[in-house]
């Protein structure tokens, strides 16, 4: 067997609110004791991580004085020279602290949106001080329970005047950020803004500079939704727009599990390694994702070793499925070509549209042909299971 | 109490579909006797409808001859006449043959393909001699089961091939057609293409023509991914999008049920009435549902009668919102403004930014604040429940 | 308009952890402050209420002394008798501490199932104490994630010694406790045992004294499963197992909620009050849900008076059913006697069975009849909305 | 490899509706013809398949002369002969004539309810013929769209009263039929009765002849509900209650898919393997599932072929997890004993009682105890995937 020991080639990364997750939830207190950043990142890099993410606020307390910080984030950089773990991506906290209770920068209090502006900013100091080049923002108290309220349109403007003003904030201060969204379904909120991969899509095509915006697509937050992680990947991928990925598992319409990558569905993980692989994404895959509730801290870092062993056997298989021949006739004979028809399609004309208008089509032919897709599958499936 | 009887000015329509809906399901067979297009026409147009919109094969049928198509389209423009109801969208039926099993647009066969091209002109040129100006596209079998077959970013540039090119048709031929996506999460697919109304706003940006493309959200399409169909809708019309709408409902994350509107959740349904009546939306409030299975054509035009009463009632009790001292000071008192902060939010310059970072907050305060949701909510409610 | 203003005898109760709820949650910190509990009785006694319910560690710390306890009792005590409110229900926190990380009368490490009757026995104690005479069990940690462990069985076999020590140790005491099973899906464990209210029923019916065993359905719990909450009390009320109830409210399929009751689906809603009191259920009414985290203190009682408010409505809506004669001529229209035919399915017997093989039915007739489902629904909702 | 050729000893079964299901959605036509039963017979038995199921029009049409019905059983029986295939189980159709489309058994029309009784009689007189043991009762029709009928408590009494006549019926005819139920929670109604296989458990318990009811489960149907199949399956066998398992695969909280088994996540499949293998199961493994829409004969079989692949793969994988020494000794450390403790829990006495009371344990250190299961679970993970 290979060893699958990830090296940091792989670009695997880790936040500190991952490894450090204490295990608290809404009924119970924390299992595990806090861990402080330096020694997260030299365990990190340890295991063969590449990267350590952040919110402001898992490295800096919120209440810290300057000394405190500066004390703080020495440390923390000495730990990241040390160990050759590098910071991609970073993140601003606008979640914990009660002033956030009903959102940031869509709350309908301008004291809270103008103050969100201002951690951000604060935020993104510290995320290009520590060299991140992506900037993710997470919305997710940014929501509603009571549309009573009527702000529905008003949080949409409220949204984008903040993501313009951070755009020129990262411009002006020669930062050269790319922003990418997360989006959430709901939890911490009966309803996040902007709940879908698609959503955020469509809401970058809104703003002043979209081509500074793209997408953080989480596994388990579109998996929340029903939605298929995979499609949501391939439609962000279609418009240029992956940024940044969050990997991990999740039930599906289920409350936010931030289980193990691969731990629930490997198929479901498998057809994304096989996209991303296939794609060629070069970004950092981060696992945002903790050990259970039920593990102590040997837990957490068997956790974090068997996010990054399964996203390596999974890109084994997908190497695998590409050479397997008959896997590959069946990939091959799944389409059909028609050179023909294509002319008329190809390119609208109207004397390609009259003709394609004149054809007539064997509808009876092109229902009974059969595309293997059963045998296609439970070849897939084999090969998951390791019995090719 | 009022009598709550539309009119034409109230722009209610309803897909041949809809009532001529014959009640079959997966697990049985029909019902309900079919009924033919003209008489649903005078039988709509009795209970105060403005349109009806259609399939083509909801009228023609997919074999019939030209002299058939011509009789039957003949009758339907009589039974319009004589009654005033207009024809306000058209759509193909791309789901029901077999020929579509495995999508249209995005089929892995070319044939296919061209085929969906081809029906979809002639649908379009039906809808224009009806009068139709919305044109609206449901990819309900544009998805997948097996994502082996690899066709998923392929899939996405077909789609937007498909759509281009119809829109080049539309222009060249005088059609004037705004096209409408109505994005769906799954079913009759595991997991169908443009999944939610985010979905197709992003997929709009990367379009030829993106001016020409808008949304027809479904209530229940979004529903059914436990999404909030009033926040998709703000989300649209914030976009400038919202081209028509299809009303129904529906239990959240559960099979496409496609119930009488307001009939699952009457809160939500108030809250997109309100929505829709709060922005001035003028297009056709489209109802696409159909009468329960269990039911014989009476209960067709008590389910008919009961979504545009239900609409009025709703509407009234917008209404009645705004005008609702108690209400309106909850409403009001949820905000907060602050002219000093939004003076250095509300445009970037440095010189803003740098003072917005300088300043201090209060969280403390900011977070204490109580917004008054509770209070507002169950006053909504009360309003609601017609005790107020 | 009728006041909806609460008595005692409208057996409506609260939990200290629902109006006592201080807003913490997954993402954030808590925004409210705490409140002791004889504040609490006093508020809850002045809007009306009946009672209050308890875990033993919302009004005595876990790590109190017995000193401690006795004066904290003491002062809750005084509370009570000068408010006249009663205690009908107590229960056991077995999910805070995280000794029960991994379950409590199920967990795989013999000493945590000890320590947990060891628990609830002085729990019981404190109940009975306090004049209980319902005592609630919810496994909310009683499930797994990671099914490896292989203690399914064991683990229902656990569950089951531990209700039958109880149960002696109820009786032997002479307390008469009835106990109320609180079944949950999932969350704060991905799957827990006895997930739903007929899971609950299934299992007590293999417990050695099923009569002292029955439900404390909540609304909220099965609604998570996307099932429906009257259907699920109308299965406890046939069995005789309608111990108490949970009300609240949620979005179906959705993280644990815990809406004001009606807040989201006034409906169903609805239909649970018409079951509870055309029925006569005769306990109390309990409200286990708390304000939104948005709120402040005042927003908690906007939250209880709502709670209490929304019950009196659908209650007197209830009645205006009852008596509404459109209605009633639609209910008693649905059904269909046939006196001879129900001769021969009353009471099995082989001539029976024999004559009724022998009848020949009008099937197309019976698939004809229309039941009238979409006017009385209609009639329903207008009823709901307050315009009848 | 080892060939994952499957015989009869390995007592698979399928339905005629399954393996001869036409590919009709709601949105969509046949998509392949109608296979004869002595057809499917053969196939299946070249397959190495043990038995067919059927519903008693699958295999006699509803309007079928007595004539007609003797020829065909003829035809069928003759081909179970040849082939050697058996008929473990059998069924009625009760949802696809219009006649149940308002229920069957709890139909609100008591000539309905006569003729389900009617039907099912004369079916079990078919299956008897045919050998079958076992019948299940699935009340897909059985539920509700609108509540506001009021039947609710009287459906549960009339479901009841079926039942019990139905058992009587078999005992007094000397069939000694095991009946099992099959729970689902909607589709094709809003609300089923008895929604998972708890509700069945619960109901059973209220039942005349309780012995003569088990369980059917279905994972897809469970699984409709959010919830787990395995331990759905887990609380039947811990109730005696195993009578017969319905094997196929679904996306959860997703319309009702009936995919192969499998295919959409098979760890969960192989939970439920390791289950019924370990526990030693003795009944049939029936697969109620079908191929995809998209598919021709050649994919039906495929799809059959795979279902019983890959539960002997699965079942292949139980066994190396008993063998693997490593995922053995993490299984073992799971679990801890305490004699001490066990002698005071195992039985109830005042004394045990008042002995356990008094103990003290240390909470800190329960809390504290790592129980491994992250490396357990990611060592079953890469288990499943082959590569240990």
């Amino acid at each position: 067997m290979p060893s699958y020991t990830p090296t940091s080639a792989d670009r695997f990364t880790f936040g500190l609110w991952t490894v450090g997750n204490p295990g608290r939830d809404p009924f119970g207190e924390a299992t595990r004791p806090a861990l402080n950043a330096p020694y997260l990142v030299r365990k990190l890099a340890e295991l063969g991580a590449y990267g350590v993410n952040l919110h402001d606020n898992d490295l800096v307390p919120i209440d810290a004085s300057a000394a405190q910080r500066d004390a703080i984030v020495g440390d923390f950089k000495a730990a990241l020279s040390d160990t050759g773990l590098v910071v991609p991506m970073a993140t601003t906290n606008l979640f914990s602290d009660p002033a956030f209770k009903d959102g940031a920068f869509t709350s309908a209090d301008a004291r809270v949106r103008a103050y969100a502006l201002h951690k951000t900013m604060h935020s993104m100091d510290l995320g290009a001080e520590l060299g991140a080049q992506t900037y993710v923002l997470w919305g997710g108290r940014e929501g509603t329970e009571v549309d009573a309220g009527g702000k529905l349109l008003d949080a949409l403007a409220w949204f984008r005047d903040s993501l313009n003003y951070l755009a020129e904030y990262s411009e002006a201060q020669g930062y050269g950020y790319r922003f990418a969204l997360e989006p959430k379904p709901n939890e911490p909120r009966a309803d996040i803004f902007l709940p879908t991969v698609g959503s955020a899509l469509g809401f970058i095509a809104t703003l002043d500079q979209p081509d500074l915006f793209g997408l953080n697509p989480e596994f388990a937050h579109e998996t929340m939704a029903g939605l298929s992680f995979p499609h949501a990947v391939a439609q962000a991928i279609d418009a240029g727009k992956l940024f940044h990925i969050d990997l991990n598992d999740q039930k599906m319409g289920r409350f936010d599990q931030d289980l193990r990558f691969g731990a629930e569905n490997p198929k479901a993980a498998f057809f994304l390694v096989k996209l991303l692989e296939d794609t060629g994404y070069a970004g950092p895959k981060h696992f945002d994702a903790h050990a259970l509730r039920t593990e102590d801290e040997a837990g957490v870092w068997a956790f974090a070793r068997g996010c990054m062993r399964t996203y390596l056997i999974l890109k084994e298989k997908a190497a695998q499925f590409a050479q397997d021949a008959e896997i590959q006739a069946a990939v091959a004979a799944y389409r059909v070509e028609d050179a023909e028809l294509s002319a008329l399609t190809g390119t609208f004309s109207p004397e390609n549209a009259t003709a394609l208008k004149a054809r007539t089509f064997d509808r009876a032919a092109l229902g009974a042909r059969g595309p293997g897709l059963e045998a296609l599958d439970q070849l897939t499936i084999e090969l998951l299971l390791g019995v090719r």
